[in-house]
């Protein structure tokens, strides 16, 4: 690789020795005036630029986020961390960070790999995504007092708001309750959930939007659950549909996730009726490609949410044990978008 | 952030100075044996490792390839790449590589980018994607000769086989070639190909590969053509559709996009004709939802073959002057998923 000019270049043509050049960098009060310009000049003539291994030598700061990429599952709604990362790579750049990427296939082969990259200097903030109930990386990051903030709630633990780390999270309650209000309003009161099992943090959250709804509105409607997957959401919406009455006594369905939301969509439609209104939740290309209204998460918000919280207006990562206040939580309020 | 032991931790355990430290880790041989095993001893009990921004500054290695996240385009074909991202990340990382993201918003402002990543040794290789005719990228880090591969071939430069710089892709005119025989063999032969208008690389050679599997079968059938976008191509597909006898006349699509082919797939289902058989490129989410078959290009094999010709067998990037060989090119082989 062609070489930049190094602290020895620079010596070399001010005619000092290197230690000099690096007091002239890092502690310019100690350098004699006549000396610190001859050096500043020849760093200006040769266009030095500090080593970046040198500065975070000398800082202990790499100013690069490290965040867990999940392996690609195939499924739709991976698309969502997609954009986050999309999203935070480049509102990081503004901000003077980078982002490493490292992958890990659970929960303690992240931390083994978190402590590599901490220890060594390689990141000096995480973002922690995909949390759930007892996740371990939130402690572990809170012993090491490493700058980092979560995508997610810690779900189950009593009073998130009281929880002890800073995080992001869309409001996914307050999603479903727009979507249910939106259907009773233009397709009639009997709207269905379509949902996870119980006992999913994300989905227990997506499932009481649709309840408070439904009971601000007197109103009533079934209930229907699927694990994740297009193709056994649509096979159990096909089931549910082979009964003529559900069918029949249903003017709406909002779903938990855009891959239920398709496979009732598409079961529905072969059921005869192609029109039931169907709303999804991630607005992902396939709802779009579809026509299914879904609701948006705003991953860009997120994003921009989670460098607040994580930076403030310090110009660096902050430590938890260097915050001034309490840790912070923000939900951001997801948009429904109507198809 | 609780600190691990420093240079200074280790040289107060052992009696001795910083220096003699450094000159353990980096040139054992000047240090005296005894004082070398005390040294030793000490960086032993303290569980002391280098410090990775150290270890860069002697090596002038970051084991880090940087790789360009394009913006979210909100379109379902970015899954490629987001695919082909997290296989990278996880190859690299068995490694010992790690993967650093950057966004940029035009092959210039990528350039002074990387300009930066790589004097100040963030980074010491590069994965270019988004490869296109006239590339100011590759020609710059052939220049500044920083160890790369690019995902994607340099299009319209004459014989690409003979191009200069190492570059990995997939054989695209294969898949079509594929995708066409088999619907000749299972539909009809009259195949037509929905594709992008002439002039890009990549669409060019998809179409090549239509052609040539119909000239084999001696078969004829019409060609469609729309920018990229779902809705635009199934608008195009409905005005088609809309003179009866072009459907009637159709066996089989083969598509350039899995935009193409949901939109093409939509407009004939619209058309009273849902079993109208289409294929599509990419084998993304919205395909398989839609039971729609589709050429799958296989990213993770990508990433693979791109850290194969980035770092043969030396356990580093290899950069274009040190390599041994002419630059190599590996196409790989798309496979036709059947739905």
């Amino acid at each position: 690789m062609a070489k930049p000019p190094t602290v020895e270049d620079v010596a070399r043509a001010a005619g000092v020795s290197r230690q000099t050049v690096s007091n002239v960098i890092n502690t310019p009060g100690i350098v004699r005036a006549e000396t610190r310009e001859r050096v500043q000049r020849a760093i200006a003539e040769l266009a030095y630029r500090p080593h970046a291994a040198a500065r975070r030598l000398r800082t202990r700061r790499s100013s690069t986020i490290g965040i867990h990429l999940d392996p690609y599952s195939g499924g739709i709604s991976g698309v969502i961390l997609d954009r986050f990362v999309h999203a935070l790579t480049e509102r990081a750049s503004e901000r003077g960070m980078r982002v490493l990427i490292y992958s890990a296939r659970s929960a303690d082969e992240e931390i083994e790999r978190l402590g590599g990259l901490v220890d060594g200097a390689e990141i000096d903030a995480v973002v922690v995504t995909g949390t759930f109930f007892g996740d371990p990386r939130t402690g572990w990051l809170l012993e090491r007092d490493v700058p980092f903030v979560s995508f997610g709630r810690p779900w189950g633990g009593g009073d998130v708001q009281r929880s002890a780390h800073t995080w992001v999270d869309v409001d996914g309650a307050s999603g479903t309750r727009a979507a249910t209000r939106h259907a009773i309003a233009t397709a009639g009161p009997r709207v269905g959930f379509f949902g996870w099992p119980a006992g999913s943090g994300t989905g227990d959250d997506r499932e009481r939007g649709w309840r408070d709804a439904m009971a601000e509105a007197g109103a009533d409607g079934p209930r229907f659950e699927a694990v994740d997957g297009l193709a056994h959401a649509r096979d159990v919406m096909t089931a549910a549909f082979a009964e003529p009455d559900v069918l029949r006594n249903l003017d709406a369905l909002v779903c938990v996730s855009d891959s239920h939301a398709v496979g009732a969509h598409l079961a529905a439609a072969d059921a005869g009726r192609r029109s039931l209104p169907v709303i999804g939740f991630d607005n992902t290309p396939v709802a779009e490609a579809l026509g299914i209204s879904s609701i948006e998460q705003s991953p860009e918000l997120v994003a921009a949410a989670v460098l607040d919280l994580l930076m403030g207006t310090t110009g660096h990562a902050v430590t938890p044990r260097d915050r001034e206040s309490a840790p912070q939580h923000v939900l951001v309020e997801p948009r429904l978008i109507v198809r």
